[in-house]
């Protein structure tokens, strides 16, 4: 069977079942359908206590790594260890549903479900997000259009369009043309709605005053004269929050076990911040013992973003980094082809280790109990496996092997019982770099310390931005790297542990809603294209309602 | 009060207890929230036995015909009679609720709620079919990319993209453009989501069959010969079709006074058909001794579209047509402008009457019984109310004054148990058009017949489209005209019962999913743009969660 006929043939239980062994009664949620619900703001004691586990990865590559699959293992695991979990994902973006990645509610039998639901519309936040980035971008040509009193430079609009879609054909756009009642003509593009800022700032927003603020402050564009102009200025602010008053509270399902599962949120890790809801990590540790929670791609861009920006609004770090990594994987990374994985080769395990031990080097940095989930696959060989826990037992790293896509939680109970003993260890955080920091010294310690670079080269328009963000008083925010998820490095083709490269920040977005600045890298792109043939080519759906060809 | 505030202290019934009141069982229904829910497909009986009643209108004046609190109000009414209703509306469109014309819930005490959440996301309907057009046409941009084996003149493609969003920027865009990755450039531009082609073939769809069925029919656009392309050529009518499934369920809310409610579908009816959806419409009569269901704007367009596009698909007429007039509208009609209204005047009031007097007549020569509902404002004087049901009388049309903003239902028992009486009549519809009427023909007899023209002028383009209609067997289609909302002609500033004149039909648009041919008239937008101050602008969140500034 594959994904979606497990995932069909699953015998949910009512989301009110799952939201009472959470300690939610049906009161304190807004039911979508039988199996998915809102949970009402705020929620519970507003004290944190359980432990937060975080789940990252090597570079993912062609091979697959199965991050989520092994999240929502081992919080099946946990449920089995009679734990009180509760899993935090993201949010799949349509985008790649139809394109090529498939969706993002974990595969096999360690899947969350209604899987066609969350994979689809789900309870319409990406929506709400594309129409409220949409209905500010219509607000902003518009004052341009009916006089223009805030002086809004057309060709410093800095507030793009987006869709939920992969479509590279609107990347680079020209509107308002047509004639004198059709707009003011200039250059726009769109972006996919998971790089926009107002998700990172969904996922960063404390409460409904937070998001409020936080949409106020985001910057359009610039005066003629090189002036920032705000939401807030424009005096849409309040429109533009109650477009996403429901898309704030988390969403609650269950996995194939019927654990609890919050999936809310979801930027990408390359183009945006990578995490998933503030609101709901805060929600588990409110109710839960443990929160285990996913951040994007590999633990480069992901876990960075999470401990360097999540982290610090959340107000918790976490107890236990877990990183997953797949012997396939790592063949791939020590140079074989996605057509050889089938064949037990150590020496390209070995060299491929480099970027695991990379990633956990770095993670161990922050001072955090790091442990490393092999995820099964079918071709692994024993002495491949062996190899692999060897080389992170070389290392002083705890390594455990995880068969969660054909067992569910029972193939991650020992890796489960490894977190919690992790999660119960003093440790202390120590933090990548002061709060304070200007930018280009929080770019510097990204790119030596977490990526392996040796230098960071700075296009003469981002030099000549971080200027103005001197002047503007931006030159302390946090920085959110965009960069390649392929590559330790911005080049893709990088695999491994790449070694003696620059970094090449050719522009800044500042984000001051999100309260970050963005570092675009290399040629990370802000909207996907499709594939030749894009996955919506093979789905279909039956009379009776039945979807097939989703993944 | 406002209507908001009036909405807001609603205490409503829980959206089970509005299912029971017709027939429905908790596992029929899939809950949003409290007090929304989607009805599951397929329901009941699939036997229509309830009388139908439309709600229809004189042409919109600025001073407002109230179509929809009239329509909420006299089902109220029928409650009140002890008699099984149903309410069946269209859903709103964010455009217009953040622009001007505002939402789409009735007002005062005739109001459909919860009203925010309504005239908000809803059950993401609209959202649903953003995101399917869009999906379309990023296949159709990346199919053009990837090598184009169906052949698809660029400069050919139909296929427009939408949001449900007021923005003129977007009308004609240059998409494609950056350079060799980006697609290939071609001109392109955006419709509002209520004038796409899937909006309509969600509402004339009549199960999941028939809905997919209609996507792949849909004409993308023609090769260099001319011929034309569908989404089955492309491949993608599964994947379409998926991300269409759920909003296909028809959406159950209830009144102030928890009358039942379903609000679904909503092209809008100057651009488009104007009614909403037909298994919406038909579980009303299943359900329901009576189904009172509202088309668009006035009896030109939603009435005409409702009786020769809908009506055939849904496999019944209905029994009895309200036309909504007001005293303030009628004196408009008549020459006043809207500053002047609050004073009596009769002459204007009897000039204005050609207006009601001519959709009365286009109504009864359909052969259904017709009654005028006189919706009552505080600045109508006796007398104007007088003449305005003698003027009636002359014409031998029943006419009863209804109150329904401030008395909610209370304020239409007299017209309830008139449109009662109607409806038990003897009556026989006589359709306007031949089903196998050619274009030409059709359009003829709207105009003649309906808006009183005297011709109908094509221009060349739309005489060369003729042509090759001809040729691909689509010239027998029911034709869906787009026309300006606030004449007879295709003159917005010519109020009243204008004569002698003619209608330009400058383009036709062959929506072969739909199944009808839309012939664009005059300077008719099909994306609005926003006023110079927005309602945007006076919208407002509170910490806690309260809407304000939403009408």
């Amino acid at each position: 069977m594959n994904d979606i006929e497990i995932a069909q043939q699953a015998k949910m239980d009512k989301i009110t079942e799952v939201a009472a062994k959470i300690g939610l009664d049906s009161s304190q949620i807004e039911q979508y359908g039988d199996y998915k619900a809102k949970i009402k703001l705020p929620v519970g004691s507003q004290k944190t206590k359980g432990k937060l586990i975080l789940v990252t990865a090597i570079n993912p590559t062609p091979a697959g790594e199965g991050k989520s699959t092994v999240t929502v293992g081992l919080g099946d695991a946990f449920s089995l260890l009679q734990k009180k979990v509760i899993i935090a994902l993201r949010e799949p973006s349509l985008g790649p549903v139809m394109g090529m990645k498939g969706g993002a509610t974990g595969g096999g039998y360690s899947q969350v479900v209604p899987m066609e639901d969350i994979n689809l519309h789900f309870t319409g936040d990406m929506h709400a997000l594309t129409t409220a980035n949409n209905t500010l971008a219509a607000l902003i040509d518009n004052h341009i259009y009916q006089g223009n009193q805030l002086h809004l430079d057309q060709r410093r609009v800095q507030w793009k369009r987006v869709l939920d879609i992969n479509d590279r054909a609107l990347r680079h756009v020209v509107i308002g043309i047509g004639g004198v009642t059709q707009g003011i003509p200039r250059e726009d593009g769109f972006d996919i709605t998971v790089a926009s800022e107002l998700m990172a700032i969904l996922c960063l927003a404390k409460n409904l005053a937070d998001l409020k603020r936080r949409i106020g402050q985001i910057v359009i564009g610039y005066t003629a004269e090189k002036k920032p102009v705000t939401v807030a200025q424009l005096g849409v602010t309040g429109a533009i929050s109650l477009l996403l008053k429901d898309a704030l509270k988390p969403n609650l399902v269950q996995t194939l076990a019927h654990t609890p599962a919050i999936v809310h949120g979801g930027p990408f890790a390359n183009i945006a911040h990578g995490c998933n809801s503030v609101l709901a990590t805060r929600t588990g540790l409110e109710l839960a013992d443990y929160t285990l929670t996913e951040a994007g791609f590999g633990a480069d861009l992901g876990a960075e973003k999470f401990l360097d920006i999540k982290a610090p609004v959340l107000g918790k770090t976490p107890d236990t980094i877990v990183i997953v990594a797949t012997v396939r994987a790592l063949k791939m990374h020590g140079g074989r082809a996605k057509s050889e994985l089938k064949t037990e080769d150590l020496t390209a395990l070995r060299a491929g280790y480099a970027n695991l031990q990379k990633h956990v080097a770095n993670m161990k940095r922050y001072g955090i109990p790091v442990v490393v989930a092999i995820n099964r696959f079918t071709s692994d060989t024993t002495a491949e496996l062996q190899q692999l826990q060897e080389l992170c037992a070389q290392d002083k790293t705890a390594a455990v092997v995880a068969d969660v896509w054909a067992k569910g939680g029972a193939g991650a109970l020992e890796l489960a019982r490894k977190v919690v003993e992790l999660s119960a260890e003093e440790h202390t955080f120590k933090p990548l770099y002061k709060a304070d920091a200007g930018i280009k010294e929080k770019i510097e310690q990204i790119v030596t310390q977490i990526y392996g670079g040796t230098e960071v080269v700075y296009s003469p328009k981002a030099l000549r931005q971080l200027k103005s963000f001197a002047e503007f008083g931006w030159d302390r925010l946090p920085v959110c790297m965009a960069k390649t998820q392929y590559s330790l490095s911005d080049n893709p083709k990088a695999l491994g542990a790449p070694k003696d490269f620059a970094i090449h920040v050719r522009e800044f977005v500042p984000k001051l809603g999100a309260g970050f600045i963005v570092a675009l890298t290399g040629n990370v792109l802000t909207m996907p294209g499709l594939p030749k043939v894009p996955a919506a080519n093979g789905m279909d759906l039956s009379d009776d309602g039945t979807v097939s060809g989703l993944y």
